[in-house]
């Protein structure tokens, strides 16, 4: 059997591995569009930073380490049609086509860049000194332009989770960061305005300048200078880094047949099959099973690609796997801080029907008396009527285990808890690491006491 | 209605706040042998090590704390004798003796320090500089006359995890330790050979002896020293620490008419009800439902004795929750490792039925590519053939998330999840604090490419 596999991120090399996994005499061919199979992503700003100073460092594997588990990489072949009937995908190369059959097919094309309505921005790029984020290509132009430009002056366009992280790495890179976002709070997609402020007030505090509630109308080149106009007044920068979501990328699916939503992700089921037979679809460029809702959700996160990319290179190898739905969770380091969430705010539990309470409190990572204890901020969302538990955020101090701490709400959120069974949960207690309640604990303590 | 709760440590003073929240007309009294109410017994190695200066500061909440909830604390009194009958219980105090009446009762004795069978050990004291180590009392007298003898070597019996927690205590005190565990490896009850290996190394790196597999067979004073003969030999010290675990303190329970087993623990339901009405237990004095097993088990940690007083003082109050149970989730830092486990391992698994299959790996605490990944090694515990998760031991560098890490695995074991399932869960990632699949997921990877 043949399976070819569109894509070389997340999704695509989980799926590719997978099929080599349950079905080793299975022929698999990975098509990469360019020549970054399986890098990660997730680590551009850290490359950036100067944390990660080579950014071949980020592959989660090399090409060799691919090719030994037997998967035929086609590294520079850009996917441009699928013909469903007679099972052949189309793919340009250095100067030629090819013609690649298959008899099962799995997608995984991902995302690509957001790009807001701001006047002047389409008639910009990198040589400009205008740059989007999103392949390892985009952050090796990045680099090499805040080098040549000399840059000095940055403004990013965005405060979601990879806004601040550059925002960060650009700072740390020795850079003067202004932030502009249209939302009123930073991270607004992840925390309530309660917590977002402190986050705000920690990027204040490293130098970044950040302004909520920012509209960009218009950027223009004046010199070597970029000129960036926003309702609240003109900034000028060596460089703009516009950082404002993804959008699915799913153009090829969608000229071949496969259904997508008004939003254009790819629809699949729960084994995350389209509507074509023989092809299933994972990671980015699809609609995503969320537990906690009932119409699919898209939140694109390497996570989720890599879970759904397995589920789906099971199943085309055979199998019959159900992708088990996200819950949303998702963390960011910020300076000395870290904020993570899971499950549902407010609004969005509200949207879904629950009739949701969140209710804040500031618990001890550890045991007061012990030397070094920090507070973490955590809002508990639940339900009114039925206890149960539907979201968490938590922000504190690096080193104050938010990120697993997440975790346990996270497996509560998958296994419906309700609020009041985190009190009956054994979790692990030292006075140098936790309390005999721990941190989550208390904080449902404290949900029910306002209940 | 009055309640009357004897014992004054985590599960008494859980139950009486917990009476106090839910039924607050009521008369809560509770009886404390000391006049150490609510302290964290947790927290004594972190006060003898100096970290704690004030071991005052060590009280969960302070007298006028407990007090102002609306508890009747009677310090200093002695429960002696219950009349289950009459509904009295009878206590020694300065000088004398007193009755107090009750509607319903709450026993939270606790334990007592273990005395191994070591010829010498009766007859020697804190006078002798012979120590066992349960109470704030004995953390001052061994504090005191660690001082008074200006002890160098102290010869610590017994590596559970208060033996290695005061290892490292008197270690960083200034003091030559040694530690002499009769099982093979330290801390038996919580790890296999193969991680315990790694602890040892740990202690003895930062100048601890450690020997193990050694049995001690006498004690006695030469002059100002004490000589302990071993089945290994023989070694002076200023000081001996007995920390061989603890047997449940039932005897006033027992006299009184209420059901203890052959270990002597008292026999509760899962409302935390004993054989006699309207007389509750929890703590450290009773046995524990085990979430993995059939039969009760004793596990004494503060972490349960605080979930089972809170049941007890709710069903007293007139409420009717069950406690959820314990999956035996425990944590320990040592210098810079910590420890944690979940669950059960493979010989416990093995005599309770299930056929379970070990699996060790070594994954790192984040992306290797960020700076500062450390390994952690995992061990799962799987029963091979229904698959489900049925423990898990990790140990790895403090600041690696260790301690919140195990607690994924035990709300899936509480939830029953199989290893597989653990694969399923929306764990949160960012590069400096993860993996797209999570330290956790990837020890379940390696379980399942071994089965």
């Amino acid at each position: 059997m043949r399976v070819l596999i569109v894509g070389g991120s997340d999704a695509g090399v989980s799926a590719a591995l997978r099929v080599r996994e349950v079905a080793p005499d299975t022929e698999v061919t990975m098509l990469v569009a360019d020549v970054y199979p399986n890098f990660s992503i997730c680590g551009i700003p850290y490359h950036l930073s100067g944390e990660v100073p080579a950014w071949q460092d980020l592959a989660h594997r090399t090409i060799a380490e691919i090719e030994a588990t037997g998967i035929a990489l086609r590294t520079n072949h850009l996917a441009t049609a699928i013909d469903t009937d007679a099972k052949v995908v189309t793919a340009t190369t250095d100067g030629g086509q090819v013609e690649l059959g298959y008899d099962r097919l799995v997608i995984g094309t991902g995302a690509e860049p957001l790009r807001p309505p701001i006047a002047g921005l389409d008639t910009l790029g990198p040589d400009d000194g205008v740059h989007l984020l999103h392949t390892i290509d985009d952050a090796r132009r990045l680099d090499s332009g805040l080098v040549r430009r000399g840059a000095r002056q940055v403004i990013i366009i965005g405060a979601g989770y990879i806004g601040i992280e550059m925002a960060e790495a650009l700072t740390n890179r020795g850079l003067e960061v202004t932030v502009l976002e249209r939302l009123e709070t930073v991270l607004p997609r992840t925390l309530d305005r309660e917590l977002a402020e402190d986050i705000s007030a920690e990027l204040v505090k490293h130098g970044v300048e950040v302004s909520c509630g920012t509209t960009v109308a218009e950027i223009h080149r004046d010199g070597d200078q970029l000129v960036v106009t926003a309702d609240d007044g003109t900034r000028r920068g060596d460089a703009v880094l516009v950082v404002s979501g993804v959008t699915p990328d799913s153009e090829l699916a969608a000229s071949a047949g496969v259904k997508v939503d008004r939003r254009g992700t790819i629809i699949v089921d729960r084994r995350m099959r389209t509507n074509v037979p023989d092809l299933w679809a994972a990671g980015d460029c699809v609609h995503t099973h969320h537990v906690l809702l009932s119409e699919p959700s898209y939140v694109p996160l390497g996570t989720t690609a890599h879970k759904q990319g397995r589920v789906a290179g099971e199943n085309a190898a055979g199998g019959d796997r159900e992708f088990a739905g996200i819950v949303g969770t998702q963390v960011v380091r910020v300076f000395d801080r870290v904020v993570a969430a899971t499950g549902l705010r407010d609004a969005e539990a509200s949207a879904a029907g629950y009739e949701p309470r969140t209710v804040q409190t500031t618990v001890d990572d550890h045991k007061r008396y012990y030397p070094g204890a920090t507070p973490i901020d955590i809002r508990i969302t639940g339900d009114r009527s039925t206890g149960r538990l539907l979201g968490a955020q938590l922000v504190g101090t690096h080193g104050a285990e938010i990120a697993k701490r997440v975790d346990t709400y996270a497996v509560a959120l998958h296994k419906g808890l309700t609020v009041d069974q985190l009190l009956d949960l054994d979790l692990s207690y030292t006075p140098p690491l936790g309390s005999p309640w721990d941190a989550v604990q208390l904080a449902a303590q404290a949900w029910l006491a306002a209940h």
